[in-house]
């Protein structure tokens, strides 16, 4: 459990800001918080993302070393994000699909690629309580 | 504000998993909740961080464009991590310091550099609504 | 996500404030706060309406730009608001009806009018996250 | 008290668009939800604010009997509510300044007009308990 | 909605305090905070019951005017106390049954009769909106 | 502690429904929630006061064993209470005053009589674990 | 952090469970939850303490190995409970004091021993984080 | 119920802390905290659990009179950790099963050894009210 209050903060490179809005508020559904002339920042499912105006974007998108997403602690949460993912035809990367299989910390994963090949990955845990 | 149930999941590279341990548990005082092979996971401040051991660490800690980090919503908690870091000796970038003084979104901010020069910035708002 | 203890605020006019009270009170079953000779005040769903007292109430009840409800995150409370309207047989304006069919911000909507021809509108979206 | 899931739902005139969003978003500090040709939507405070684009703005900012706002549980949260008015120089109706001075239901008020004359007004009562 | 953190508080005669605990505790399953020789104070689903040792008992169970109780917003919680009371045969005064049915404020309802003639009523409105 | 969403129940006699709602509020505060023609019900602090109307009101107000109110868990809640029953003059029957003096259950208390006799205590303790 | 629901169980030895009544009701001021012959449940602090009637109560209180109690968030509510055990002059074992001073984990604490000689912490960390 | 923000506290011996570290965290799922030459700190379900190193180990593991874990208010929590058990082969000492089946406090038990042989149980009541 977490602070309700408090926020996790994320700062990744994005290679066009206006790019970065149009993926993050019109399609994942993020909202929009302040911009500046070098970043951009949105509230996140709740937490802070910052774009920062950046060349250093990676030259595809891998899911590791980096990445970044949200862990939903109720199956429809995930649900409501594929479907979303599904409707507005996002970019994905693997999933959705099942990692652990068989295991206690068995869960679900779905990756997205942003605009700048920034890696964001959605997961629902069969037991919450493995999700750290 | 935020879910109490669900996880933010920030995934990084580390050099060696041992030394990561070695600094987010007797370091910063996060749980370690899961070691495999090839990543450790840990509870962040109530969100999901997990080490990937990679080659792929930064020669050297530099804040932008990439950190994570908290955004605490009271002076205290901000506080206390401050004294931590001293108390630990922990390897300081910047701050604690001020920044966009005598703005609206005016902040204090302290950023640490990881064994693997990962960065991780902490944030204290004057009006957290706008920490987003 | 919003804090309990804060209030939305919303004061729109009332041509009567008995008859206001009639239909708030015992038609859409919210609580009566406050009343002096000028404007009666309501608990309006954990939210605050004032009802001022005033000739310029609209001569019909109009949809767009202008009114006011509340967005459910939760099926089962959209389902009792509408049970209660038709029980009560309050005047409905629209609905219940669903909009924006197909999408992510897919909704059911009910908008009903007071007795001075103010608009509120009941929602419910299928994924409450993209309730704003 | 009101439930943290639900949202109230205001919706209001705006002249013109770009203008709402730079009030709402650059001004006040509030989130940007969706955009939509006719309409944009926010997170305004934790609740949905939408702004129609329309014809039908008042000429001039009034007071009554229409407005929408916040009251604030938390004085220091008024506070910095005025501090922000005060640092960004939004447009002030009235105020800072306190109602029904004496009486139990006393409280704050600081009252802004929008670039569409819409009035939002700000409340914190010394008892919360009479912010209904 | 209320604070988790403040009790209502509810005193009442018993005339005698050992059958009160054994009713209250034994019976209805609440817990037993402080004793002195004048009363007995209970942990009452989460508010303050007093018993105050006195003579002024009602020579018998008359639901009107004076009872006391719960509403429960889950219908299984009221369940679950229909379900004690009569796996423990508690003295049941009316119900469970249905009051002011087919309107909006329907509710189910039971009556108990606690050993010093005190009615307890226990309720679950369809709508908890309405349970005030 | 308590469930936000459950309600305490509470059902005294009233010997006339305008008087009560005048009192409980005009005077006290507490919100209207409906009315009947042999009833009122209100929002008491959250949970649920009704009125019945009713000619077995006490003669006089009198302490015990009868009586019921609020447990305040904060010190400033009470204060605003007191100052409220001040500012509005309404009937005081004991206090404020500090009982148990000196005992870790020390707490402050303040007793009202509606205009049927009955009788309304509102409490702070010190130690607020103790107020059960 | 922790769910509000759940309870932490604890089970210990009692040689008399009147004289563990008396203790942990009157003297802690914890509630009693049941009773049976064998066994005697409270509600301590929230979480489940049984004492099980038992011959294998330790010869004499000792700190280590075995121990329970709590670690309150909030100074105030060490501060308090140091208070009620001095008021009620409880068998105290150690403190309060502080331990692990000037490092980031220092905490108060103050330890208890019960009529079985078994024995309970109460702490209070600096920095709650590290509470764990 | 309880307080999210302040934890439990059990210490309890151990023979071996890296066999305490793996049982706990590798085992039962639990995040480590702190570790010591002399001890280890976990939060356990939210709560802390502090293994001593120490000799003075149960020789085998017996129910009664000691032992600690936790009480779920939901089935389904049970009912995964249930599963975890199952899938991590973990040492089951009794159940699951059920205990006094058709009383009102029926639960659901089940009750493992750590390396140490210290008991731990955890439980699911049909009716969580009574889980104290």
């Amino acid at each position: 459990m977490r602070d309700t209050h408090d926020a996790c903060h994320v700062a990744i490179p994005a290679r066009d800001l206006d790019e970065a809005v149009e993926f993050y508020v019109f399609g994942l559904g993020v909202k929009m918080a302040r911009r500046y002339a070098d970043r951009v920042t949105f509230d996140f499912f709740g937490d802070q993302l910052v774009c920062h105006l950046s060349d250093e974007v990676p030259e595809e998108a891998v899911m590791y070393p980096r990445h970044f997403g949200v862990s939903f602690a109720r199956p429809e949460d995930f649900d409501r994000l594929a479907r979303l993912v599904e409707t507005r035809k996002l970019r994905v990367l693997t999933g959705p699909s099942v990692r652990f299989e068989g295991t206690a910390e068995q869960h679900r994963t779905l990756a997205l690629a942003d605009p700048s090949n920034n890696v964001i990955e959605f997961k629902n845990y069969d037991d919450p309580r493995l999700q750290y």
